[in-house]
């Protein structure tokens, strides 16, 4: 009953097989192999449009290079006050970034709201020499609270942005498993609605480390190349990490992957509904927020239950968290199997 | 006939294995999971002390996160001037180091000697408020010549750098090569002769991608976690990184790897000389450099041979390279096989 | 009726005649001289104890030479969401400190409370790899908000801090104002009370360009010449710098400059309050700021009055500002004249 | 007899008049006054063309920000080996430049030759991912060794960088003192030459401390407001800098200033040389290089005279010094005094 992370499943086969596949003969070393240019061409293919991919190991490394490209050291991202590189990644994105600046806006459920982001942008404290110039939106996709940004917020996000002058990037870590609930393609999710620069994750999917920065107008991406290196993010036997990409692209594999991590949400979040605990907030990718009574959680965890606490400033209003309870995050993957949902909810429900 | 680099070649047998076999269940994220407590263990027994250790899955991040610890932004790294610290890695030690300087010192061999180092630390412009001060000297073991230090050649060197204060880091990238010509134990290679933090090397290997940055005073390593996270080169799925080690590292397979690819080395050296064509340097890893006549560079590439050009300043004394030659660079590997390695000393001979 | 700054001042006589009178023959540079001596000598008397002086020409390289010297590039600096190192610096304290991250902490009258600091402290995201470490809390004297904190404040924010290896530092750009309200020695009102680390301002009081780090462990300075030279803010023709501040500390010059200011924000205060219009916040130094009708406002501009609007979140709970008003600073300085403070007021009066 | 730097001497009299005259009334901070504008205008008329310039405290400050906007990153600034942004400023560019390279190249007195320089930017290891990106090439003008380079070898340098892509940057610490030399217009000494951005000095040409930025090209100042403020570099009380500069640039005072000085160097020069002790290298600015006698240095040093020992790899071919002699380089100022360099050849000759 591992609900701890989506990091804690191992790779998905047909990932594995593909790395056992590539380890054939030769290959030139960082990226100059047949595999990375069936990758480069796989992306093209799935967002209907020329791009530069840059493909990284983590996702640390494809969010804060991908930051530190579309904003300069005096410029501000903004961002989710909870969001992963703001909280999460020990400063990646100010270093890489030369010292850039991450402003945290609040947001229930973990989503910036266009109000809120157009707030921000009018306080006019903006620019100058003596202020931080914003440079950046980044949006997370799906979000750390689970729920999923749908293309018009993007859209209506990003225009606001752009209108700045902003870049729109997308930390798309779990962005599988936001796509899976959109039912649109993986165009209208990102650049056509907007997003300039997406970190598109295949880690938590499925891949032993694999992440890819996807810049949608390829000249944007000039010296990315320099600036991925320099920050020790070119692998050698670069053809390992395209092999991975290529299996999780092809034939929907990421898609099917991610259908599965949501599926087992929804039905971990239905069983615990019947069992008088409902999400906290709305369950539309991979992820169940829940409050527990501490006797219960007592109860898992003697049964074996791996999960988190969570803390957030992002839960509905007037929502609070008695001290006999605690909120607890759930996350499921594409290792999820049935019966370990279902047992979790059993136990919850105290059989 | 891939002689190309030891990166092109694949992930060596025992080291896929092991990464297959820990795709089993879940583990704990980030290095809280069994394998990487147990790759923490084989390190402390190979070197026969405490170590601690950090899994990256980059050279150049070894490197680079290493010189950042031991070097302050107003340091300098004393280094060979053609070390792949310095040429290679796109200014990735300055910018880790917060705008370090690497000083490049000359060497035959692209090896440093005491005299040489002896007269740049002597030199006087070091230290005060307007100078960088020498913070740390860097040895790559092998170097980029295919040459090896032996131990009492680094204890003399870092008995110099010790006496001013600075502390040594080993580039072992290609570590097991040397270890395998010295014959002596890995704590006599390393920190019995001075070495302080070690970048121990396993993609040249045989690994995907695996290096490891080894503080063999784990005092020195305070915050190296932090620095690590920072940088992007913190795995998730950690115990895959440390799968790969600890295969590596079990029953000598890393010396095995590197005794295989240092035979070749010796065999095709051997061999060329037969055909009249001797190595530029001593060839005591897994590292050929001939020069070769244009036409038979041209036989060989016609032939489907692939390496490359190599330009040095590290070549002995009087050494020049006529027009009509080429000097080429050899690297063989754990997957180099002698067929390859006859066919390309026949094609020189001209048969 | 100049209340824009007290940046718009200019050289109090005295300064600018330390700095002539330093102009005779010849001095070595970067503070090799005996001014820069005697200016250290002064500061150890001010203080009551032995400290590591450094001086810088701005308020700017004092506060990010110091924090970036307090913190790691992972660490944390924990500041009023509304201090001058958040949001008028463009960025330095990251750009010095390696990509450190500020953390804005709310408090009315731009005062951190013990409560506030305790709850940022508690709420457990800090340190371990992932998120930063909380490294240092940096407190603004007198406020951005022309309030004070008192030595018993100073001590109760210190000791949470220190109780949590954080470094206290003070922003003290307008430190003598306050110390002229709060009738203590300087020592009680620093070091005595918590503070290891003091940027001590002369600019806004009367200098041309002066500022001051000051260690009062000078343990803790080690290095920072290197720093500081680095960052290009070691002056060739150091003694005018020293001169300054010779002057500057010389027979209570900077208190008696700043009694001035003070008293002619109490004045203006007082006349305001008669006029009706009374301060936002306590006038406890030498800014005064008060919500002004908008037609007052005009008829203020059209007099030559100058002065900028302001905006705050830490107006007194309950506090707005209607549309038809505006929210104002009001900076007096040692060159502040009665007859303009009374204009001023008059005006405001309708007369 | 202080010839140790021109940075010994104090301020000259009509740039303290400057600043005297400038502490008038109040004045808007931060370079948005009066006297910051004719500052601007003087530029454009010495320079004959649109300038956009940035007033900064030191030269070390000035040449940063110029190469850190001229280079990203994983660029590398070609300068002579011997130059003082590569020793004397403590890894400045490196830090304003998030972790640039300086690449040192070789000449004698210290200036660069196109042969040189071309075989530097021919050597291949410039670009792609792996290797820096040679970007900018910074001369100074004098040189280290007091040589002027002329024009028409500043535009052989510069179409030879230009033709790659670099910038050209001249570290003009000591321009005036070329100026003397050259007799030519300013703007042939620079742009029409090839320069691209100017670090123009009157620090040492008698201000108190005052150097510019000067960009040829507006339009690549952009963001320079932010680069300067978030270094600190920014001044609040900006007229000051302004007014030193304004008294500087009028009425020829910078290049009076600057004749008085070479002509203080060409008469100790010449009455050197009647004494037996000849210039290592060719007098043409500010600064006279000799070899002393041990014997004659002690006698200089018992007299009170001021100056230091120097150390080369520029020095003409051939030339070596003894053990018994000294290399000390001798600098003078608008402030030297021909009473002073008369007596020093007086001690030299033994009189």
């Amino acid at each position: 009953m591992n609900f701890a992370s989506d990091n804690t499943a191992g790779i998905a086969p047909a990932i594995l097989d593909a790395i056992v596949k590539a380890n054939e003969s030769f290959a030139l070393g960082y990226g100059n192999d047949a595999l990375t240019a069936r990758v480069s061409r796989r992306f093209a293919d799935i967002f209907e449009r020329e791009v530069a991919v840059f493909l990284v190991p983590t996702g640390t490394a494809s969010n804060s290079l991908a930051l530190a490209h579309l904003s300069p050291p005096w410029g501000a991202v903004l961002c989710h006050e909870e969001s992963h590189i703001a909280t999460d990644e020990c400063g990646a994105p100010e270093f890489f970034g030369g010292g850039l600046k991450l402003i945290g806006l609040p947001g229930q459920a973990c989503k910036i709201t266009p109000d809120t982001l157009k707030q921000s942008l009018d306080r006019g404290h903006w620019g100058g020499p003596h202020h931080v110039t914003a440079s950046a939106l980044s949006l997370t996709q799906s979000t750390e609270a689970g729920t999923v940004y749908r293309p018009a917020e993007i859209a209506a996000l990003a225009a606001l942005a752009h209108d700045k002058g902003l870049a729109v990037h997308m930390d798309g870590a779990r962005l599988a498993n936001a796509m899976v609930r959109l039912q649109v393609s993986p165009a209208e999710a990102t650049w056509k609605a907007g997003v300039d620069v997406l970190s598109f994750g295949a880690t938590k999917g499925g891949a032993l480390a694999a992440e890819a920065v996807v810049f949608f107008d390829p000249a944007r991406a000039a010296a990315m190349a320099e600036r991925r290196k320099r920050g020790g993010h070119l692998m050698s036997k670069h053809r390992f990490l395209a092999a991975q990409f290529d299996a999780y692209l092809a034939d929907d594999c990421w898609l099917d992957l991610a259908a599965h991590a949501n599926r087992m949400a929804d039905r971990l979040a239905a069983r615990l509904a019947m069992a008088g605990v409902d999400p906290v907030w709305p369950v539309e990718a991979n992820e169940v927020f829940v409050v527990l009574p501490r006797e219960i959680d007592v109860r898992l965890k003697a049964a074996g239950a791996s999960y988190y606490p969570w803390q957030s400033r992002a839960l509905p209003k007037g929502f609070s968290v008695k001290d006999s309870a605690v909120l607890v995050r759930l996350v499921t993957s594409f290792a999820t199997s049935g019966a370990d949902v279902d047992r979790f909810a059993e136990i919850v429900r105290g059989r």
